[in-house]
């Protein structure tokens, strides 16, 4: 796969945290600004496959946002794709910023332009996607990225992970998946091994976009993990080696491998992970 | 479609609480009582479009009946429809009262009936249907309820909306739905929102009585709510937006919304929401 | 049903906990060793219905692995099969004992053998299952079991029962199940309730294997039960009748029946429990 010309790398995007511009307004709070483009893009899924994807900023999954609790975000949301779209976000905001058909700025025409502004809240680990009908296909093509909401006082030091669990209907029969993926290219972790340290704690935010399916799980060998469903709490619900999302749902995993050496991870749901929903963590 | 020809509107079935009739017994008991008829009834689901359904009380869902942890309950179930069935309460109650075949009054034939006599316990959100075989069949076609069971001391006053997610199989091959619904009708919440106001406790008494389809999902758009897994504990045990049930499982949802304005809720199994599982709630 | 031909009885195999031998090592730590044989086995799934199977130590589900916490543990494996088989063990270890391939040992051939060595951790329900390709077939002929490992401390006294959700692909289309079961043999506890004990504490080791479906759930009649997710935490997360697991997703259920009686329990997913997946407690 030609990750240059898809123009992202699944082995880049899981560390990839883009926190936008900020400065600080009169009252003292801070103002965070990002630019979002919708766009239409052919992704080199595997070896000589195409997917024609809608994308935001060029990536699928999209960009992951990230802010802190209690600031004010503006979201300037740019449609260059031939399709109309809109950016809707989980979180607490207004209707008229809640980027559905018939709120607000409503649907985005091609060529159309909006700004979606709301404070960051609740802290957790959420997602934003396209709300247009058909819903199905607006999501499965691609339109999808995390939405992360620090809490005001931020979480423990970690080498943090964002894993963003998908598939691609590449029939576009509407009916199921044919390739499934964590972070944009199935298998590629099982190439390009996800890099971490014996002893250091690991935050993992686990998102579930995938479309058609009803579930999707995550199991890690050989290792446990602490689960925090919506990462809106700071006490962990589940100490596990599986967990399962249904689409929207997320959470996040903290772990720390006491072993030197090569661990997989994959959906549980065989058929997903023989697709490519699986990878292996390098630990040294 | 026609509310009054089918004898029940979504839109009352939300806040539509069965308490039965009350006596106290010699004891200073409660004892609480209903009477239940099942039935045969063409429901018109979407405009023009009728389904042959298997009603309690005329209704799909059925009443929802609700009464006080420790009151001794008795159901009089009479059996008007032209088919055998029971009704299975989810509680705790002795095999006799258990209505399943083979057990009691086993199944009641039609034109036949009898009275379920237990204590009612657990406090939580249950749910009772018919368990009569094919089971699929006698549940899908729209014989479930909802039953609550308040703790002794009561939960705090809220404005408590109950909403069943099932689907019709309109086909009736046993393999899917072809249309979904929350309390009845496909789509109706977004015709005639779901008023609420704002800041004030909103509780929703959420089941699932979908059959066939393995799971089904609950998202609320702009909010967070506080989850409480069957209801059995006063403490909640996630904040999100999105929760996940297979059927028989349900669970409390307690939020309050800061925004006026209009805000969809759906499931996030999109095919369910654009086969009729969505709805808004109209915050004043 | 032939028990005596299949080699197994599904009565059995709920208390049949297979200690394995230890003895004191220098250190004073406890050695456990087991020896594990994988095997092809025709199984009378129903009256006269065959299922050619791939098992472990003669039984579908293999045999139920329990320990203690912080023992050292070794495993012999032997392959019996005409098939390459692994055993990979949830649980912490290290990766040369991970039981995948390209790892350790790696893939076993037929006739192959080699010894798992690793310390049991953390406490809860655990899973071993072959990891050959394609994952999904070996899963699905048979070979997985229960693994426990006890905390330090022991959890209280309780009639403790094993419980494997499962089933069986009879066509081998790797589309889905046409018989499902618990231990081995669809409708089993049908015809053999599991008796137990009004009022004693009873411990089921719940646990999901099943290939194919994206879920499974286990309902109990008339009754509740605390439950505690992958078993690792001494507290119960919810106290419900019905809950749903992913494949690989386990769980205790720990109750007292209050009254006596037949009752019933059952996947919710109805499909499953007409298919087999349904059976019955005698409670005296
Ligand atoms: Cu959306
Ligand atoms: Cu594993
Ligand atoms: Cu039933
Ligand atoms: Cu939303
Ligand atoms: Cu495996
Ligand atoms: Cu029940
Ligand atoms: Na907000
Ligand atoms: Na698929
Ligand atoms: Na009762
Ligand atoms: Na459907
Ligand atoms: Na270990
Ligand atoms: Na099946
Ligand atoms: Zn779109
Ligand atoms: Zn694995
Ligand atoms: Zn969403
Ligand atoms: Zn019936
Ligand atoms: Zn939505
Ligand atoms: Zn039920
Ligand atoms: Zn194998
Ligand atoms: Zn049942
Ligand atoms: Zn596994």
């Amino acid at each position: 796969v030609d990750h240059v010309a898809n123009g992202f790398d699944p082995t880049d995007v899981l560390r990839d945290f883009d926190w936008g511009r900020t400065r600080r307004l009169a009252s003292g709070r801070v103002l965070r600004e990002w630019e979002v483009f919708a766009g239409d893009k052919e992704i080199e899924v595997a070896p000589g496959v195409t997917f024609p994807a809608w994308v935001f900023n060029g990536r699928v999954p999209g960009p992951t946002l990230r802010c802190r609790e209690g600031e004010l975000l503006r979201v300037r949301f740019v449609n260059g794709s031939r399709h109309p779209h809109t950016m809707h976000f989980h979180g607490v905001h207004p209707s008229a910023m809640d980027g559905v058909p018939g709120q607000g700025a409503g649907v985005i025409p091609s060529g159309g332009s909006t700004t979606y502004e709301f404070e960051a809240e609740p802290f957790g680990l959420h997602l934003y996607h396209c709300h247009v009908s058909p819903l199905a296909e607006h999501i499965a093509r691609g339109l999808y990225g995390t939405f992360i909401v620090d809490p005001r006082d931020g979480r423990p030091d970690a080498d943090e992970l964002v894993m963003v669990q998908h598939g691609y209907n590449t029939t576009f029969d509407g009916e199921g998946n044919q390739l499934y993926a964590v972070n944009g290219i199935p298998f590629h972790y099982m190439h390009e091994p996800v890099r971490v340290r014996r002893g250091e704690l690991i935050r993992i935010y686990l998102v579930n976009a995938l479309e058609y399916d009803p579930i999707n799980t995550f199991h890690l060998h050989g290792n446990f993990f602490h689960y925090f469903p919506t990462g809106t709490s700071l006490q962990p619900i589940e100490f596990t080696d599986t967990v399962m999302q249904a689409q929207a749902q997320r959470g996040i995993c903290e772990l720390r491998f006491p072993n030197a050496g090569a661990f997989m991870f994959h959906a549980h749901k065989t058929e997903f992970a023989e697709l490519g929903w699986m990878g292996m963590f390098e630990v040294s």
